[in-house]
């Protein structure tokens, strides 16, 4: 009954138990405060949770347009990043998905999932994306993604580089999850090039993970596409509410950033031989310590392929930070490497 | 740059506007009370937002398989029921989607955006189904999408006619999203049919369609494959704990499902010659006063088709009824009909 094609995919698995200190999802380690989940449940009091809400999302794509001074007909908004992704596969014309591994693995899954051939082009050896060979390998791509900061290897990709590929003209999404703890964007860019789609989401930077918003800035043309098939009402009224009251707060966030930031070297620091830089709220280390970390009750995302034996770890709390570097401390002296 | 597939779609429009009563969209006239909202903000208050939700929706497919005395590995949920539907259409092996129009516009809208061909099996005269005419025009098909109480036409499907439609052992969506005002569910047929999907609702009867939560009950093996397909962590963690609390409230439910069917029988008993039997939360009526109602800031459903100079009217709040009925009375005595 059930198609070969959707038995040949392997659920998505993340560890679950009891574990003490969670850094393995490039979550932000902070909640939102008491008092703003109040102002959330304060508007969600005197809207409807009997009606549909509205059916293009207008009131959340216009509190994101004036976060950043463009128009509502510049914005898109997901259930998550990834919801949009789904549509990105295959919404333009063309044949190919072009990606730059090791990157993002939900740009493979949604392009398999529709049947459409991707097209790798990996990063260089520093992990930065080659923008003539992205573009020589374009010429009939649907679309490409280039994720800055890369996910999982913190850095981000050059501006220079992702010129060379918008000068094909061929559709890039610019996965930029991550570009508050870089403090760099790209996103004004999208004036200048039509074809560039340019993906955030609240669920790193804004604490908003477990609510799951992702959201697009593109040209004109590209968000009426994606509503002609986007399923209608599709974000709820609850959901809306926090992105509006989460935006009213920026310079909470900023600072939360800023933590973040100091965190993230602080960690490097204190392994710089065996860590990558990193402009996201991640690290990555060349350290087989998956686990022992676990053993531990301390939670990584252990890699594979071109990063076997390299774990992805998320910036924590202070005192989850001082854990995990005790217990690598530990495993690099066990191992005779400290 | 955009497919040309993509531009042949017509973004869903819906009317937006200020009028007064808006019995168009099968709403719940009846918004959760504050108390209840309290409930779901103080279960809020204890979770992190910043913490993806759990990865397939576990607290929520628990909750809804408690109240079914099911497991949860029979349950999966959705953000609406429209995601599964996306999913559905292309889950199982065979040919073509199977609807019987006039119904919910969805399953063909789906079924297009995944190049899936349609075999339309038109209801009977009295808009109930053939049920030997889907079997012969099944035999190669994905999928059957039955609605019942079917939208727009508001009548329950035969249980017989059903019956002979799962016996072909092809795959059966029964999308039961008013079954609550029907108060007649087939769900329990899935223990003896594996190839039965029952579609759930949290938007009409629960009073959720601001928060969309759609669900749907089956066989593991359909959940399983479901799981692997679906986008992880798609639920969040405030709809979760709005369909836990809601859940809690099912005498609430139950109290406002009475209403609701005692207003629909008022509105019915007033117009009877041109109103036909429901057993949902509209009512389908041979008045050609779309317009008329919608002068009035009385917005309903205009259908057309083989429902052309029908409308579909949502039953209201008590006062918006009376006044639904009074316009209604007008009308007919504008045409003599009165």
């Amino acid at each position: 009954m059930i198609r070969e094609f959707v038995k040949s995919f392997q659920p998505y698995k993340v560890v679950e138990g009891n574990y003490r200190i969670w850094l393995d999802k490039n979550e932000n380690p902070y909640d939102l405060p008491g008092w703003v989940k109040e102002e959330i449940f304060e508007e969600l009091k005197d809207l409807s949770f009997n009606r549909y809400p509205h059916i293009t999302s207008m009131p959340v794509r216009e509190a994101i347009a004036d976060f950043y001074g463009l128009s509502p007909e510049n914005v898109a908004v997901g259930n998550g990043g990834d919801e949009l992704i789904s549509y990105l596969v295959w919404l333009f014309e063309g044949e190919q998905v072009v990606t730059t591994p090791p990157s993002f693995g939900m740009y493979n899954f949604y392009a398999k999932l529709n049947g459409i051939p991707v097209v790798e082009v990996p990063l260089l050896e520093d992990f930065t994306i080659d923008g003539h060979a992205i573009a020589e390998r374009s010429k009939n791509a649907r679309v490409i993604f280039i994720a800055s900061p890369n996910n999982p290897t913190g850095n981000l990709q050059p501006e220079e580089e992702i010129i060379k590929v918008l000068e094909t003209g061929r559709p890039v999404v610019l996965d930029e999850a991550y570009a508050e703890f870089a403090g760099k964007s790209l996103w004004r860019l999208i004036e200048e090039y039509p074809n560039l789609i340019v993906l955030r989401t609240f669920s790193k930077a804004f604490s908003l993970a477990g609510v799951r918003t992702g959201y697009l800035l593109a040209n004109e043309e590209v968000v009426d596409a994606l509503y002609r098939v986007k399923s209608p009402f599709s974000v709820g009224v609850m959901t809306m509410a926090a992105v509006k009251v989460v935006l009213r707060h920026h310079e909470l966030v900023e600072r939360r950033v800023a933590k973040i930031i100091e965190e993230r070297e602080r960690i490097r620091k204190a392994f710089r031989e065996f860590t990558y830089p990193s402009d996201a709220n991640f690290l990555l280390m060349r350290l087989n310590a998956y686990e022992f970390l676990l053993e531990k009750g301390i939670v990584v995302r252990k890699l594979s392929g071109r990063l076997d034996g390299h774990i992805r770890v998320t910036v924590g709390r202070k005192w989850e930070n001082r854990e995990l570097i005790e217990a690598l401390r530990e495993f690099l002296e066990v191992r005779g490497c400290g």
